[in-house]
C-alpha cells in the first residue's frame, strides 16, 4: 500500500503479535489482550458485530473461548503489514486455531503509536 | 482514533461512498467499483477469503450478486471515519441490503490518496 517508513516500527508490531500468539497458546487471554488499546475507543468487529472497549473485548474472548481446549493453538500468518504514517500501522493476515474443530479466518488491524507504544485501535476479524 | 487532519478530505471519501450506494442501487456494479484502486494490489477480504485486484473483486461481486433482486438496496452507515495521515483514511461502518432476504454486516476500509484521488486499497467486509 506504500513504502514502509521504518522497518523497525513494523518489527515492533510483528513482535507484539508473536507475543500474542504465545500468550494465547499459554491460555492467557489477558496477556493476549496486552497490545489492545486500553480505552473505550477500541473497536473490535467480529462475527457478532462491534464490541467497544478493552474490557468488553476481553469478555467477548472469554465467552467465545471459555477454556484451553476451545482456544486451541493460535498462529498468525501476516499477509500485508505496512506503516501508513509515523503513528499508524496496518496489518492484514490470517488467524488459525489448531484444535479438534479447527477454525481460521482473516483480520485487519490498525495499530496506533501512543506514548511510544504500539496499540491495536481497530480489529476486524472474520 | 485521532484528530481529523482535514474534514474536507473525509467529506470527499464519504461522498464517494454515497455515489457507491447510488451506483449499487442502479444495478451498476462497475460504477460501484469506481473508487476501488484499479490495481492488483487491491485487497478485498470477504467471507470466502482474500480477493486480490480490481477485476477479481468485480467478478466476485458479479458472482455474489448476479441480478438486481439479489443486490437489493444498499445503504452504508458510517460508524467511524478518520484521516490517519495526509495519504490515508480509515472508514468503519455497517452495510445493509434491503431485499426479500435482507443482509447486513460491517466493513473496514482503508482509502489511499493517489494523484489527488481517494481510492480504496483494502476492504474487509463481513
Amino acid at each position: 500500500m506504500g513504502v514502509s517508513l521504518n522497518a523497525q516500527e513494523l518489527t515492533k508490531v510483528l513482535d507484539l503479535m508473536k507475543a500474542q500468539e504465545q500468550a494465547w497458546n499459554a491460555g492467557d487471554l489477558e496477556g493476549f489482550m496486552i497490545p489492545y488499546e486500553n480505552s473505550d475507543s477500541l473497536m473490535f468487529v467480529g462475527s457478532k458485530g462491534i464490541t467497544y472497549g478493552w474490557n468488553n473485548t476481553l469478555q467477548r474472548y472469554k465467552t467465545s473461548y471459555p477454556d484451553k481446549a476451545s482456544m486451541g493453538e493460535l498462529s498468525f500468518t501476516i499477509i500485508k503489514a505496512e506503516q501508513l504514517s509515523p503513528e499508524y500501522i496496518y496489518v492484514m493476515g490470517k488467524w488459525s486455531l489448531k484444535k479438534e474443530k479447527a477454525a481460521s479466518g482473516h483480520f485487519t488491524l490498525i495499530w496506533k503509536k501512543r506514548k511510544g507504544l504500539w496499540k491495536i485501535v481497530s480489529d476486524h476479524s472474520s
